[in-house]
């Protein structure tokens, strides 16, 4: 791939499969593109196209002159083609429109009208459909001539005359039933729970799917007309794109992860993804220092009390958080539905009660006798005893508050029609120090006497 | 559900979905599930216990007597059944494997041989085998008289004569082609990297599903024998399960998902696995503490000092978390192949250091303009310039420092042969908790000379 030899990188990419392809692509650096793309010519380019990263293809288009534009729009099934258009900027989605038949503009102009990121924005219209009224034999000749407009035969479905979606049959029960059996007696029925709404959030797509085992899923307009469907293949790529958006979004990360690789983002996009999380967050624990600041009499009175605040602060950041990740991940695995709010909380405010008790039974232990035998130095009149107590008192306080804070947090995102991973674990951290400061200042004062 | 009349539950019971119906099950209470278990009998059950999470199998199985175990077996498949023979006892193991006939029973041992987590462990055998040397004809009828053993026909794998995978056809080259067409002509080669071994891990399996958007994979042993296939909805639960306790490893949540929801989950259960990492990083936190009381003298000589020392060590936990956060994600990726450690410590290096002097330049600003309104009382002899000077430094220098440690952490799980994802985002908080207090008191302490 490093040489020019045109012909040599031909021959290796017509071997080769598109997903590597794509690799191979990226590993590139970005001046050899341009050699890259020529020597592979359109038909090649399209399926490796479909791997890249979004941010990747528009620049990969513009290498092409317009008559392999169209050849390249053509080898794309109309989903691919659709997506590849919501990638790229609305004035080359104008020109790239223009290039495509008159009937594949049709069809790719009324499937732009679907949101990239819902059931109809990631169908394809490639498939299998079948009329009740055929036969076997029909049926069988029918699916042959449009054998090669279709994604999967995997699953064939059944519409009405007006194109209501009605059953479903598979490729063997044409194969293995005689001729003039008709397709009303041999299909299955599809279950209204099994079809998905064109407007309905890509991950609703993706979880129904995931939950009945299907490998295709029809997806319907509201009057069950039969408009495509997605695939398994679909719907694994859009279960990793939330799993990644999740797990980014936890990680206080904003926007969206948009396919490009870790390594191929430069690092300006890296730093633009989370300086404002940091900023904000800096921000908020300004606050945490005004606590400490306003209590630093407390502390200077006895150092041994500063041994103990970081402790009790991070406790809470941590068990908060370990909580808020219980919650978004069963969130997001659909698990907690509407009105299991105040099971969450009960069970969390337990846990957390379960969690701060041992910590504090633990570092009572520690203050009461590993402690001493260092001589910190306590304040006056204060014994090692009524320290652990103050310790444990401020962790369990601490702790439980916590938990209880970031098992509920999620679900006031989601009340509030966000994504509840926007609850990042800095975020709890970030309040839970505040709580925390101010638990063991008040706790410390107020059984120390200080 | 609720009433206790048997017929009317079945009447229900067959009309719904596994899926659902396994949902319904974990939402009874535990006293009704002899009766549920009962109404809808062995082969539905069968269906539905495939649903279930791991920890509920045993307990459903005891509830049939050992005719209606034979029963429910015989209609699992045999994936299913393994996976089911691995959620129990070793004791009901036995018991339950002496149930199965002959051949089940040397089937099911045979795959028991590999681990859950393996290729091996979550294939199927029942899958469509061709021999190249059959007609088109031969296979038809090959494959129908074996239909009902057969989980999908989506791919067919062709095997020579000693059971080597030499290719694959989808049925709709059987179904499209004439009769007499041998197998060898009309079949496609399955590349090497599109195949996987037993041994190798799930993870391995599924990825390699996803890459190539295959239907079904099939599994091989180290001679190239054929041993079963991992279909799709196989690939997208492993997925699924990865994904989850790659989420929950790095909220500081220890031990495997076990399938069981969040709300079926005992309090006790959350409690045991959080309370290690809590009690674990409390002590590391002891080290926090000490550093601070250590340097106790120096806040006690101006109170303000205490405003920023929280944020300073919060921000090295926050962009330590977020770089992290990247580095794993992108790991289960499979984007941070070998020997990229490197490249990606560099580029968290640069990362790291702008977002450090945007922090704190941002500070360095209310510093030197907001702070001085609030007259808060600086160290004799110190005006807000060089406070503003010593907060930047201290923040650019920890967030820098914080970054740079948290993208090489998970590459050093990894080379001990540890799942990144332990490198939770509350370790490296408390980390470079430390790390942070030990950097803003040395960098005050020089800069203000105190």
């Amino acid at each position: 791939v490093e040489a020019d030899d045109q012909s040599a990188v031909l021959a290796i990419a017509s071997e080769i499969h598109y997903a590597d392809l794509a690799q191979a692509y990226q590993d590139l650096d970005e001046e050899r593109h341009p050699v890259f793309l020529k020597s592979i010519g359109p038909e090649l380019a399209a399926d490796m196209l479909v791997e890249l990263p979004e941010s990747m293809i528009e620049e990969a288009l513009d290498h092409f002159r317009p008559a392999e534009l169209k050849v390249l729009f053509r080898e794309l099934s109309d989903d691919d083609r659709v997506d590849m258009l919501q990638a790229v900027g609305d004035e080359a989605r104008l020109r790239y429109l223009g290039l495509l038949g008159p009937e594949d503009e049709e069809l790719t102009r009324s499937l732009l009208r679907y949101e990239y990121d819902t059931a109809g924005g990631r169908m394809t219209t490639r498939f299998g459909r079948l009329f009740a009224s055929m036969t076997v034999k029909q049926a069988i000749e029918y699916l042959r001539r449009d054998q090669d407009n279709t994604e999967t035969l995997s699953r064939i479905f059944v519409v009405d005359a007006k194109g209501h979606l009605i059953g479903r049959v598979r490729l063997r029960d044409l194969a293995f039933n005689t001729w003039d059996t008709p397709i009303r007696d041999i299909m299955a029925e599809v279950g209204s729970e099994q079809r998905v709404l064109a407007t309905a959030d890509q991950e609703e797509a993706a979880n129904i799917l995931l939950k009945y085992d299907l490998v295709v899923l029809p997806v319907i307009d509201e009057f069950d007309h039969l408009l495509g469907i997605i695939t398994h293949d679909d719907a694994m790529e859009i279960l990793q794109e939330e799993s990644t958006e999740d797990f980014e979004r936890f990680g206080g990360i904003a926007g969206d992860q948009d396919e490009a690789t870790y390594l191929n983002t430069p690092t300006f996009s890296h730093f633009r993804r989370r300086a404002g999380w940091l900023v904000g967050l800096a921000f908020v624990s300004i606050v945490s220092g005004y606590v400490m600041m306003r209590f630093g009499s407390v502390l200077s009175q006895a150092f041994v009390l500063s041994l103990f605040l970081p402790m009790v602060v991070a406790a809470g950041g941590n068990s908060g958080g370990q909580a808020t990740t219980m919650v978004i991940r069963a969130m997001s695995l659909n698990e907690l539905i509407q009105g299991t709010g105040t099971r969450v909380a009960w069970k969390e405010l337990r846990t957390g009660f379960l969690l701060g008790l041992l910590l504090g039974i633990c570092m009572a232990l520690f203050t009461a006798f590993i402690l001493p035998a260092f001589s910190p130095g306590l304040p006056a009149g204060i014994g090692y005893p009524r320290l652990a107590l103050s310790v444990a008192v401020a962790l369990t306080a601490q702790v439980t508050s916590a938990t209880f804070l970031g098992s509920l947090l999620p679900f006031g995102a989601r009340a509030m029609k966000l994504d509840p991973a926007v609850v990042s674990a800095p975020a709890i951290a970030a309040i839970v120090d505040v709580s925390g400061m101010v638990i063991y200042f008040s706790v410390v004062r107020t059984l120390l006497g200080l």
